[in-house]
């Protein structure tokens, strides 16, 4: 939103903004947490994080920012931020302990809960706190405020759980779609380092032998693993989810050679 | 637009440009108006807004700049940059006449009709004067030219009036939705001061008692002050406007307490 | 995509980027090279212009650089640039041979086929090259790296045609409809300098007479030179393609005084 980043030039005329995505559909916290996740890796050291996909706005929800192998992620705690979290966790190699629903934050990580209204924009609108809060905070991380002056610690943050295949048997894994992307490729939760060669993929009414090594040419479908790193379905030069009929949250089979 | 970036680039290297938003309906003056002057108290003095939805490009309609409470406006004079101007002169408790379809501009307030060939892109194509009229000035007012530089005086502009409640009762008002955001939600023309907490609101179907503070959860509509002031008509998680069956122009009746 | 910028902004912090389109359908190669030809002279000399329209990322096709006139074209060698290259190259008055479906390239002109492992994001994505090749050397090039550094040369590009007008008789002209603008406008293939302003010209089931100085008002269909510099169709403050039911590929008639 230009407003929110016109809100945040004002705080530091020097930041420097990308936009990660405006494709997340409203209220979809998943799709905005797998989004963030996928990306987080790629930036610079140092990078602030600003993600607002908030649907309980102006209820008891959280503001929170949290700060992890050098990068910080600022937003509502309502598990957006958590996949994220997890993935900038495990790539440093710091753990992160997970149990009935939250993240027990502890060093080297440090959350805090937004409260310092002295950071914020007034009047804050009851509806639009990117704009009069999320922003403005994360204006003054990037410009070099310290995450402990912008709030009061947190040990706990709201998770949203990436939900890991199942293994029915010696032989078998169950998937799904957790994201389609805009060329259609269908992306599921099932890693790299689970998924051989040589596996046989079923979707829907298809089934693929082997993994292919990229898109490439021809119009069969194809399996191969996507840029995020999780097996993918594809059609070369097509879209694969109008073509094979399978939307997120559908089932993909993988079976062991 | 890329290519209006590119030309103002061209010109001063060191601006920092925000898109506001390129979803406006092509040729919708009044959209355009509107998230224009929705926006425009968020950004800091000195900004220099650059608007074009230009149905009348090529025609007589004038191009022109203005700058009210040190912020500049610049674009065609069909009405597009009005409601911003009437907002800021508001905020600042410059006055602003406005009769017979335009507004007076006085001092403190300025404004001019683009007339300086000299910082044109060159040759001006009969389409496209946001890359080669309007972006290329506004380029220079950001780099610091002044107004006076860049035209000649006018003392009118054109006028989109903002559409004022009626009042057909002593306890009574009607207004009407002016806008509907990406999220459905429905943004009336009743301000703020004009609506108090315990208002009864009827749109469409519906019948609403009480104002809410927030969106907050629930799948009934509601009604609260948006963030741009005006009364708004939500669906907590959902879409109003899809819900509701409503759209711009339909009529939303307050009873007063 | 916010992760290619991601990426080129951790090699240099200071680049200016300006996003030209997310506009483009996937995979149309056409489209991508239409719209950068259009852009390209615009932007101030040095500029580095990342192209990635890609359905063959992973096969043989080439991923190349190519500097003409002061501006560097990166993206892959399937056409996309082809466009662009030859735009350019007629700007600047620099000759460019077309043989059997590629470009030869010779001084004033360079280009070099990507094949510097250095200067990419490891590990390398099968499927997105922009990420992890395009970006980072396209970053490179921006932050000073000159071209013969990123990889090795070449003498051939991939050519996309531009088609060329037919002339069936001395007094008809027949093109064809190459772009439909976000607002409906219907451009063609016909360069101004080949179209008087008395022509005739059909279209569809339409028969316009005579060249309009700009789109102006009024509702029925009118034919001008558009921003670009090649006739197009449009309906004033309506949708050429949608009331002409007209679009890519259909062909445009020209009657000559």
């Amino acid at each position: 939103m230009g407003v929110v980043k016109a809100v945040m030039l004002g705080v530091c005329r020097g930041l420097v903004i990308v936009d990660l995505t405006h494709e997340v559909p409203a209220q979809d916290v998943w799709e905005g947490a797998f989004q963030l996740m996928a990306a987080v890796p790629f930036f610079p050291k140092g990078t602030v994080h600003l993600a607002v996909v908030d649907p309980g706005v102006g209820t008891a929800r959280k503001a929170v920012a949290v700060e992890v192998a050098g990068q910080v992620l600022v937003g509502p705690d309502n598990g957006l931020l958590s996949l994220a979290l997890r993935k900038l966790a495990a790539d440093a190699g710091v753990p992160l302990e997970e149990r009935a629903g939250s993240l027990r934050i502890a060093p080297p990580m440090a959350a805090v809960e937004l409260a310092e209204p002295r950071f914020w924009r007034h009047p804050v609108s009851a509806t639009f706190h990117a704009r009069d809060v999320f922003g403005p905070v994360a204006a003054r991380l990037a410009a070099g405020v310290p995450l402990a002056a912008v709030g009061r610690p947190l040990d706990r943050l709201a998770s949203l759980p990436f939900p890991a295949p199942q293994r029915p048997s010696a032989r078998r894994l169950v998937g799904h779609v957790v994201h389609v992307d805009r060329f259609g490729n269908l992306v599921t939760n099932l890693p790299q380092d689970m998924v051989p060669a040589e596996a046989q993929v079923r979707a829907g009414q298809v089934r693929i032998a082997g993994l292919h090594p990229t898109y490439g040419q021809g119009q069969a479908p194809v399996v191969l693993i996507g840029s995020a790193g999780y097996l993918e379905l594809a059609v070369p030069g097509g879209n694969a989810a109008a073509q094979l009929g399978l939307r997120r949250g559908d089932p993909v089979e993988v079976e062991l050679p």
